[in-house]
């Protein structure tokens, strides 16, 4: 199993580091590292991870579905019913922290709520940041991940697909995003047995909304003329696939086409970039030099892409200030974002799986302007 | 605005507890306190309120957003793109964190990563929790919230039908998921104009699977003598209401048909007794005495209810523990529940309004055992 390499590897981190206990909190972390995908909610989850044990802190109605899917052990259970045990999580913690030998505790520093640091610190433990380990783990997928990632893949562009083509004038963000939602449901139900699905949409349409690269879908209706952003993730049984369209209904403007042209052609150009042994930045300036060329660059307001898998976002990310050397392994969503007032919002997304030789890219649908046309 | 008057209320606690400033990291207080509902990703987003301001870090594509919905000012904007400006939130956090005239910082303990709470310490500022002067604001709902929730209310109880009835043996518990969904989208989008979707669901069938209160959806197929739980949550422009709803393909067995019996009479009494002026834990007992009248009690593993709101679970809880006395304008999800190994999982969930004079149920649809067998 993956998720015991994993925790060896996080052991590792911890000698490296001389730690004697990591706590993990993140719930893409505790996935990563437990097999546990509990729904988020008010009843807090804590891993707790030593050299010689591996301690899950759950509510009493999480006891069943940990004991399934995990090797925790301890399960240090709290209860919302009278005279069973503890009720409260603090509780637990502390008797967790009690029982670790030693004082050199590893957090993740950017998850951890300053509450659960505190009750660490309290016990006159050190804090050791061990959030850049963590993320390092996860930006090198395995086998067994990139082959779950490829599925989602297929399922997003196909889901993105009936989206596109049963798109048109009079229909609502909403109702054309449920048309790719709708094949998501059916096609996973007739293919994947004991699998999930998570999934994001957003269809910002319009010349204002598509200039607001991140908001939720919402019920206006799309007009002809209107340039859309749709934007899909889908994560079968966990692991994450995006692809991304720009699109029209009714044809576009002089300016929509310019743009639309400038932005295709540094979607390309950074897809045909990136491989492993570029640097991060590299890849980023590969889109935006594109983009500077033709002068939109005052019009840039993201980063050219990110990594993904169990997140919707994960490092590395594809910044102008990341000097990191991309590996094989790596899974990147590639998508250069020009966002123009008054003419529109133009992104394409792509995600792209470094192997020792090149890239595959794992999403597919039509890119140019002919095909995005739709009435 | 209801947002100006939350601001105002929050200063209120701020000069009751001598805080020179609070920092609001929790995005579903962000939305409450700005108006802000912003995807939550990779880019943190920190509000930061003082007596003679309201400040926000944000990401740059956040910008157009942030100044249509909030009135933040001034908004601090983190780059990704070089030479426009700070390209790192944690800068722009010191900067604020340098500006604030006192030392005295209000946060959210459970909200607020390590990270940031160690950035206000390092600065020779105290913590100060206000994380439940927050919750008991967030616990008393407005006219304008509460009207939101009755329109979730009716939405949710529409998408349950959608799903109940259009169950059967062979479909995939997502693919009964979707039913309700494409009503959703569908009414929503013919109804509400500008208006967003927030939607929570599950369906875990079969024995096995109804004892896991909180599993996501997959793909099992329901098949007949299957027990089913449907979950649901709907929010319309970021307030929610549930409705759940236990259900058979088939006929219940002996066993069954008495939990159900048990756990609709656990649950009428509950909807029955909840009302201002009660506290919560007799809420949670009156559903508790019915079930163990009937000896069912070692087979409870949460809480009677809780509060709902901008939030999937709020405060107050309906648990043994809490001596809150309610008040009108809380709302509430009743849903006891009972999980017997062999037998089945077996849970209803309402949302009520506690009004001067009782309490309003605002999700509707049969209860009954008759109107829970499905073929």
């Amino acid at each position: 199993m993956d998720r015991a390499k994993r925790v060896e590897a996080l052991r590792e981190v911890m000698t490296e580091k001389n730690l004697d206990a990591a706590i993990i909190f993140n719930f893409e972390n505790q996935f990563y590292f437990s097999g546990l995908k509990a729904i988020t909610y008010s009843r807090p989850i804590i891993m707790v991870v030593e050299q010689a044990r591996q301690s899950l802190i759950i509510p009493k109605l999480e006891e069943k579905h940990a004991k399934e899917k995990t090797d925790a052990n301890p399960i240090h259970i709290y209860h919302e019913v009278e005279g069973r045990g503890s009720t409260d999580y603090h509780e637990l913690f502390d008797k967790v922290l009690n029982g670790i030998e030693g004082s050199q505790v590893g957090i993740e520093f950017g998850s951890l709520p300053a509450e659960l640091a505190s009750a660490i610190q309290e016990k006159g433990h050190d804090l050791v940041d061990i959030q850049a380990d963590i993320v390092k783990m996860r930006a090198i997928k395995s086998g067994e991940e990139i082959d779950m990632i490829k599925e989602s893949g297929k399922l997003v562009s196909g889901a993105l697909k009936h989206t596109l083509e049963n798109s048109g004038s009079g229909k609502s963000e909403l109702e054309i995003d449920y048309h790719g939602n709708q094949y998501l449901f059916e096609e996973i139900s007739r293919h994947h047995t004991d699998s999930t699905l998570d999934y994001f949409v957003m269809s910002p349409s319009g010349v204002e909304r598509t200039n607001m690269p991140h908001v939720f879908s919402n019920t206006r209706k799309l007009e002809t003329g209107d340039v859309i952003i749709h934007s899909r993730q889908v994560g079968l049984n966990g692991y994450r696939a995006e692809c991304e369209r720009t699109y029209f209904i009714g044809a576009p403007t002089e300016g929509q086409r310019e743009a639309f042209r400038v932005m295709l052609e540094a979607h390309l150009a950074a897809l045909d970039f990136i491989k492993a042994g570029v640097t991060a930045k590299a890849v980023n300036q590969a889109a935006l030099d594109v983009i500077k060329e033709a002068g939109y660059d005052s019009y840039v307001s993201h980063r050219t892409g990110h990594g993904i898998g169990i997140g919707q976002h994960e490092e590395p990310s594809l910044r102008f200030d990341n000097d990191l050397v991309l590996e094989a392994g790596m899974v990147f969503c590639v998508e250069p974002g020009i966002y123009i007032p008054g003419v529109g919002g133009f992104r394409h997304s792509d995600t792209v799986v470094l192997t020792e030789d090149g890239a595959e890219v794992i999403t597919e649908y039509p890119r140019d302007l002919e095909s995005m046309v739709f009435e």
